[in-house]
């Protein structure tokens, strides 16, 4: 692992996904360039001393010297954006595997390049949207591509968040400083931090592609340096319009991205705050309640959950799935044998390069005066 | 009563949401002008057979020769939109008062017209926006008024209707075909029909004037004249933004209509489909679920209802909540007392020309490539 | 109307009811034995002033003797519990069918008697038993009938307020003053005034009748004395069992009424504060969500409601349903026709009777130390 | 671990909990007497050969006879009800700390037995009544015992499913062949295997005792041979009383096991199926809508949730609660410190005993003709 060292949150959060289905083992760590927080981090974790590292660059050094079953295979990379690119591109290139947390880079250039090295290196390449590794959001794409629902004509999709209310960054918030800080996260806040997510699922789920957007990306709180608010609409490939919201000054609000599809003969509706419910609606009969664990549901499903029906699985399994699902297509590749459909489901290296054009894309439309522009990468 | 003869939807509507508070008797009507139709709807509805009109000039011209203890006082219109203006004109100048259907005309320039009319009338004048008459909604605009919230920063207002998800307007449907029908409904179809209220429920919460739009507006059902899905991106006079979505092909959807305002310090949300609650986020406490009938709501919710809390009111209530309001207002001016400002919180005529005015601004928007446009009138 | 004067509750709640549908017209009433009140509610009311009685005597024998075509067809009794039996009694013995509010009588010897009379008077009888009136309710009592949930095995229905969590009946309280008194409420507080809606529900949808019961009655607010609080175990005619429970002194409680009823193949769930909405769970399929106005209900739903699907119709409308079903059942025999299936279907004297059985049969239980106790007549 | 190879249902779901917080290492295990099975399953899970054993005795002997750093410390077993009393007295003589799966035994004699064994070993026991492992049931607790709702009047527990509505126990099911087998599961089913945990859930939070029971229990499906549904009047020790409902014939239902407690100013609602909300109700103002990750909880919400609030955690991450807790506490125990009042916040023998109790008193209550049985020990 690279970066998540003490006090740092995703990290923690990624290491618990790693444990949830036993796939990893955690041995090599560079979680600080400060060579103390970074023996204190590996101390705590459990790591043997010599593979803690103080550098990503050492990091990958010292452990491709290491005989082949002794060295990490998987290297997650959990620092903000600004430092994604190299260290993924170094990891690629010395032959790991990447798993690396969203949005995918600084900037689009950096990931279209980005995308050149997964290509050539032949090594896996995860990135961390979460909400895809939802086992109701992927039947709800599985849905969507059965065509039960018709053409898709139009998609809502939306992630309020209210923690940013506040001018949080003058207050010595760790999370708030990076995130709203133009030199770690790049040319976007709420775009890049929550926007991203809230595009890749209403691609993800719908299977389209956008082509146009036009965009209201604004600065709530004053002082802040990155947006925290936005609205996006769109249009995809297949003609259908769509709209996308995503703030972090909707006071109130926790984390409740929620999608919803429709089509010519019906839709479907999913929120993480009832992630195991997924609504299925239709023109002329009775709305229908799917349920993660009901005996109908397909196997995108019933393999990527844990517990019977109604035994809640959230957030970290969503997140774990995304982990195991990685964990049996590095195995397989490992094997010379092919990963199950559902073992590949997991987000990669194209959903990276849009979700950076998003990025661009939507904060250029933003600035200008022409209403539709093209989603061009 | 003008329109409304059998079979008709609203007319049936505005009837029962006249007598749910006995403010009203119902003596005289201009159901259709087709005279064996006006008589049979006359005598459904129990009227003596010389008062039931085949035309609303001839109901107009013949109540107004009536003694004045006799005769109407109170005439409600409720024909398609290209028979709005003309009654409305005539009822107000021969010194009725009038409850309108919305939208107010089929034009705004006849809005603006009638805004003139209404005005030197001296007449009451009420428009249906329905959904402002629900307890909640009311508290909702109290609680956004009093500060509490602090400064709104954000609106979400969205009407999803799915029942035009297919050419309905070629099955022989009454309401899809005047609905859909530039010759009945003027310019817009979705965005007249729904797109009204939503536009008029921001408004009424908030308490701002949207200022800009930019509007995407779509016919999505082959062979379709007017729009029948729309997203508009909105400015409010007090530097807030706001998304209103209105579509009748959200397959699947009936007409939860529903809006979430954003304050510096907390948010309110209300829908539709649970009418009774109101729920009010906080940034720093948990979120309440404000219900009519609870002790510790506003005048405005406990005036506006009729049952204990918790057996639920609906739409039908919050139409009679307009009318009870509109007859006191009546019987406060006809007695030369000032009406409660309970009772003289129900639509009127500047609601009905911003209503026209939106109608025409975001048609305009929606085929401009220009990206902001002011919202004129 | 009989009782029901300024300042009564329930009263204005069965005005209301019949306005709605605009099957009645109110033309007398006895709305007070103090002649002044008497007098300014049948003022307010719109009353002629000589159709305003003093006593239900009065207003029986006078009406009596107008013609025909002039005189009440229907009378509503909405008097507390101890003025039930006696003006029932002369209304139905002189010709007038009767709307009475539940429950019933003041005992079961009275509802016995009222029984005989009910039937040998030939006039049509209606108790309000407001929860039946519901579309979804009625609904779901044609879904157990059907037979698709297979046989019913099991029964949960509950009915919690929290109106009653403190000594209300020592603070001028005229609701509760009157619901606590033995002297007009009979042998039960809260098994009398909820507990027989909660009964009359589960007897209602599943068809079935209760046979046995095992009954736990507590008076939980010091010096109150009638019951608050109790849970009854039932056992039915088919060998299904079943729980209920009603309660007053559950703090922060509205008046949420719920039933779930499961068979071997399914199960509905249903509830006031979501009244348009039918919850359908199978085994093996998706759960369903049935809606008022969805194309797929029965004629019972249909014709119990009034504005198109997703407009929430309440508690007042299930209300209307019971007055507007009762006016076409009295036509049809007026027209000597016979009513429909839906017509027909309002709560009677059998409802009644067993309502007070229910009484009876739980008070003694409670104050038995046998487990089970037979449900008697 | 003791017990959950291959295909065991519940082994796999306390190993994920045991993972999540990185607090054990699974390094021995009797997964099955079979030593082929044993192996394999050994194997999969990444055991040492050696450490895989084909019975408790021999895991528990070899266990001990290794030097202390390198013998296990804390034994899970996760066998069926009939296998609990003996290797859970073993391992605890032999000086291993032991976190058991629910119902504790197999009579309440075992579980007596089983209680002078756990305080004479001084080592700390864990039993897995999961859902008190849910911070906002955690916090239900706190706020209960806070004072804020004042005294308890009435509890309302259920845990309804419907997974043993037909007859699955001849169906070669493996779950539902032990669970309603007499050999395997006890005296009790529906009662054993989730009465338990209803009957827990609502002592832990109110944090009272059941003193007196009246019990209806019931086979409802033909031919099996322990109780599938039941439902059980209350006293507690304070006066108050409850209901608790346990059932696996409830067709369509999941595991959505609700509790509600009511006192004299207010009223706690906590679910499954929305486990991160604790709805607070009063009698006096709104309802108050606690989350997972507010600001405003208790430290036994803080220290026992992962992700931020809105990233919902579930049944697993309740699970992990009860293991790292336990972890925490046997940490403390070993360096002679006192456990924090948090940690030491799992289910312990008392409410394992008691668990026991309530099976035995029930199921003689559902049998006797006596309606209230005292709750015995």
């Amino acid at each position: 692992m690279i970066g998540g060292g003490q006090g740092a949150f995703i990290g923690a959060i990624h290491r618990i996904a790693a444990r949830i289905d036993d796939e990893y083992e955690l041995v090599a760590g560079a979680f600080s360039s400060d060579a103390e927080k970074a023996k204190a981090s590996g101390l705590l974790l459990g790591l043997k001393p010599e593979r803690v590292y103080t550098s990503y660059k050492e990091l990958i050094e010292k452990e491709k010297q290491l005989p082949e079953g002794e060295r990490v295979q998987v290297i997650s990379i959990v620092t903000p954006n600004h430092v994604h690119f190299e260290p993924t591109k170094l990891a690629l290139e010395n032959g790991f595997h990447v798993i690396l947390d969203k949005p995918m880079t600084f900037s689009l250039d950096e990931a279209k390049e980005l995308e050149k090295v997964v290509k050539s290196s032949g090594k896996l390449f995860c990135l961390t949207h979460t909400y895809t590794g939802y086992p109701m959001v992927k039947e709800a794409r599985q849905i969507v591509k059965s065509g039960k629902l018709g053409a898709i004509r139009k998609v809502y999709v939306e992630y309020p968040q209210g923690w940013l209310s506040t001018f949080l960054e003058g207050e010595d918030n760790k999370q708030a400083s990076w995130r709203t800080d133009p030199g770690k996260s790049g040319i976007a806040g709420a775009m890049g931090d929550i926007g991203t997510h809230a595009f890749n699922l209403s691609e993800y789920v719908t299977g389209l592609q956008v082509t146009k957007v036009n965009a209201d990306i604004n600065i709530v709180v004053e002082g802040r340096k990155l947006d925290d608010d936005g609205a996006v609409l769109l249009k995809y490939n297949n003609g259908a319009s769509g709209v996308l919201t995503a703030s972090q000054i909707a006071a109130g609000d926790e984390n409740n991205i929620k999608i919803r599809v429709y089509g010519e003969k019906g839709s479907i509706e999913w929120q993480q705050d009832i992630a195991n419910t997924l609504l299925v609606k239709w023109l002329d009969k009775p709305a229908e309640v799917w349920r993660t664990g009901g005996g109908y549901t397909s196997s995108y499903v019933t393999s990527n959950m844990r517990a019977p029906a109604g035994h809640p699985e959230g957030y970290l399994e969503a997140f774990a799935n995304l982990y195991k699902n990685f964990a049996q297509s590095v195995k397989a590749q490992i094997e010379g044998k092919t990963a199950t459909p559902e073992a590949l489901d997991f987000p990669g290296i194209d959903d990276g390069v849009r979700g950076m054009a998003f990025v661009e894309n939507v904060i250029a439309s933003g600035k200008s005066e022409k209403k539709w522009t093209d989603f061009v990468i």
